[in-house]
């Protein structure tokens, strides 16, 4: 019954996302201005690394998220919009301590990079729940998600003195959690039974391998973009050593989805999921890496990791702990994203002299750690409570995965 | 009956092609060389943004013609075509000042960059037709476009002494007034009732949402590529001012799409057209936009001028101007160009504090459009008379918007 | 009888790609190290082109193969894990001299960007059997064909000192001679009737063109990227004349397409195997190009010669040398490929003064195209004998050109 569907979006989308950027506006117009003293080498070097990950954001996460038979549209529809709100509202948060001490709030290529991981984050929550929300939900964690990752970024630098690159790069581990929270708190009665439209077919497969090639390519500028240039090869080793990691975690994600396979034969979607988590786990561990072995072996063990994660783990999740997870957001980012913590803590031991360091490094990076769980969690529950409210009107059921809740199909036969 | 046209497209398509390609070695032969005293760096920071921008050409506007549901070929297949023929014209007619002067006309990246931006706006003035013409029109038509524009550009020049900046940026402006007289020229009976064929699909609307997603994510190099880099920061503010301006327009175009709509849903192709609206309308501004909030609010009034003209002005257009419009380029061009020159004019009496100096300006500006909108419309009535002779034998009204009238595909199923 | 063909990749597959990828970690564990010692504005000046060459040999050449209609996943899944393989490959063998001499192979962005053009050889020649192989093939082909195109580089260089750059770019010939020599050896009897599902539709042409698009816009980085930009403008040159030379072909293609064609249609495969035929010429030929003409009328002649090789020799290799060509690779890389080498001959006597030098280059040039036509044949010969063997379980002839032989589609019908 769409007809149904028809008055929640138009009385709750409409109004929500005109007051929210009218706020967004009025925000930059008062608190806002152009960084005006960089200069035009440092311009030249910045903008295709935004680009990169502008790609990454809105191209790669966008039609990663099509390969549902019936969801194209709402999957890479809805992710430009939430992207669009997240990015603003990034902008706004973290320039709330320049705001604090300088009164005005700057904006430059460098801000903009750093918005858009942090709406990296909140996209890798959404993937748990794609097909299951309306985009009243998906703004609405969308927007909870990034203040929370900003929230924890501010927290490890202010307990721990974390720097921003360690920190940022959580953003895998804390949106995977906060997004599995969030599922797991949203679950319906009869989801432990397939979505009727939960299926996917050849062309979308296809639209779905272009996004998670664009993700491959581009990742190494993910993973780099923080990197300091001042030491010397620091970052092209960041990006030799991601590249590296994708390629080991491509080779290993098809052995392993062959031999887990009764038949022998290759999983599209297991591939997608896994190919990427080499990536994933040096990108959390990238401060520690110092030769492209190790992020070969960290790749090789993240494939690994996230292979089976995907096999096994997915269906465990759902009948055990109720957790209906669309994207697999489990195995490709949480698990990876962890193993790359665990990655640098090993490394970090391994390369100090002095005992007392490197205790004193375990500690703070395992205090680092739980403070991002903990927050995580906390605030993945808190808001699955609150979108669970039946003021948001949830989809129906048998509306799952179908764009036809949201999007006009009759009469955008023809183009007027 | 396809019989009937394959002898037009051999007669008359393949002569065209290989007298202007063979008509323009012959011109590069005599009279272009390469720029060779430019130095390493330029080039560095030059190339990506060529590249950004051709990706703009050649895939975004390529891949946003691939909507409807038999013309998809068509789409990326002609775009491609007309873009590789206009671009080589556009070298020589922006070169032929350089070649009085200097007897060379010559060749570097800025010159690329400046003749695919005159591509653009053939480009544009060619989605008012697509579907309802034959690429001998589309060719003729791309041609015909761009020297008008490169006219129109000189113009502005030599009586008003604008800047380049300001009159390339007038692409917009002239590209759909010229496209919306043309399709007018050759509207023929009939067209006021819904072609057959003018219809999409899910995966096409997913190949046009990618076209879009290019678009949006380069607009901001295509906004800030003629800004000079003397200015600290004024490169890095076109860009953020172009970023946010297409975060709101995307935001805003999903609002007013939800709340035109009956149902209230969503619609592909509104959101589609409008939320590039936005950058557009920047781009048009662009010298006069200093702080990152007048762009959010241009792209905040783009957005909605956008919607309003894609829901109710392009039905009107057809019925009581006979203007049929296929990409609906009076919503997402000729509208938020207008929208971004007004914007450009208040905000340049605003800041400036002598009343002689803003008057004068005013008085330039506004004559500068009516130049534009002369020639535009003039131009596009008499290329659309000239499209219009049996000559180049139209497509029949049944065989409108059907790539089976120009590309084989009974052979084609197999690959020989 | 797709579950005969489990077993085969399971215990096939699966070991060898983790044997190989095990071996690759230890080679580079023990004998490789990041180069720290260039500069950060180096890197910023590569770092785009090397993005630009990774699009062009994951992106552009995985979606350039999914043009077959039931082929899809393992035209882009199958490119993306050869690549994957062959980089590493390429990486460790180019590295052999240095590590001889140094003791150490040193990784950079430009050893990066030349091991992705090896590879680029190796997917060309897989054009040439795709559909008719399993993946064990095809990464035995992509590592074999790898050693042989290095090996082919150091001979060129030790016997004839050639420069880098131009025996790399010998990589269209290498690459195709193996690939044609290859599918002439794997001939099955039956090939010359047309296999069942080596079809194509709408959708699938549009990927397709969506990899030709990439192609076809950074084919300038590919053939500029190892010119060396010491020399003022000679970057620029390789840039400007690859791009004029690309335009040149696509409207050539197209006239040639529609010119051949029984009903004057133009034929979408057709032109994507013919537009980047000046690109490839021009490649070649790339150190004796000094003026944007020359490039123009090698793009001219290499849009002919591939267009008539596409439409005549295609079927007489198939019924006269049983030679199969699935991308037909003799059209868009052989043919421009000679063609660019030959042009290279007649530039470089045309500019030389002395005959003596001239005389000299000439033996030099034609020298090292016969020895790369030598070793391409003999070994593709080679490897196809190789290949043939039943140990490697071939496809059977009704599942070639099916992903079913080696995706799973049941359970990938809902997604876990």
């Amino acid at each position: 019954m769409p007809p149904q569907y028809a008055p929640s979006l138009r009385s709750r989308l409409a109004p929500l996302l005109l007051f929210l950027q009218t706020g967004f506006i009025i925000i930059f117009a008062f608190y806002t201005e152009i960084e005006r003293n960089g200069n035009a080498d440092d311009f030249s070097k910045c903008y295709p690394e935004f680009q990169d990950v502008n790609v990454i954001v809105i191209l790669g996460f966008g039609f990663l998220g099509t390969f549902l038979v019936r969801h194209g549209f709402s999957g890479s529809g809805f992710n430009l919009l939430v992207a669009a709100m997240a990015t603003q509202w990034a902008l706004i948060l973290n320039g709330v301590e320049s705001l604090y001490y300088r009164g005005r709030l700057r904006i430059d290529l460098r801000s903009l990079i750093v918005a858009e991981m942090c709406t990296a984050s909140a996209l890798i929550s959404i993937g748990a729940v794609l097909g299951k929300t309306n985009p009243v939900h998906l703004i609405l964690i969308g927007l909870l998600e990034v203040s929370g990752f900003i929230l924890n970024k501010w927290l490890l630098q202010l307990i721990l003195n974390t720097q921003p690159l360690i920190s940022i790069m959580m953003l895998h581990i804390f949106g995977s959690l906060f997004g599995l929270m969030l599922t797991g708190t949203l679950y319906r009665k009869g989801s432990e039974r397939r979505f009727e439209k939960e299926k996917f077919d050849t062309k979308m497969g296809l639209f779905s391998m272009l996004g998670t090639v664009f993700l491959w390519m581009f990742w190494p500028s993910f993973n780099s973009v923080l990197v300091d240039d001042q030491t010397p090869g620091r970052k092209l080793g960041a990006v030799c050593s991601t590249y590296l990691a994708l390629a080991v975690s491509a080779v290993t994600a098809a052995a392993v989805s062959v031999l887990s396979n009764p038949k022998g034969k290759l999983n599209l979607i297991h591939l997608q999921s896994c190919i990427l988590a080499g990536g994933v786990a040096v990108g959390v561990s990238m401060s520690a890496v110092r030769h492209p072995w190790e992020a070969m072996i960290i790749g090789f063990a993240a494939a690994i990791i996230s292979s089976i994660g995907f096999q096994y783990l997915k269906i465990h999740m759902l009948l055990a702990f109720q957790c209906h997870d669309t994207c697999a957001i489990l195995s490709s980012h949480a698990l990876p994203g962890v193993l790359g913590w665990l990655a640098h803590l090993v490394l970090q031991i391994k390369d100090s002299d002095d005992h007392t360091v490197a205790i004193r490094f375990a500690v703070f990076h395992i205090c680092s750690l739980l403070i991002t769980i903990a927050l995580s969690v906390t605030l993945g529950i808190l808001t699955g409570l609150l979108i669970r409210l039946k003021f948001w009107r949830p989809p129906q059921y048998k509306n799952c995965f179908d764009d036809q809740a949201f999007w006009e199909f009759s009469h955008l036969a023809v183009r007027k």
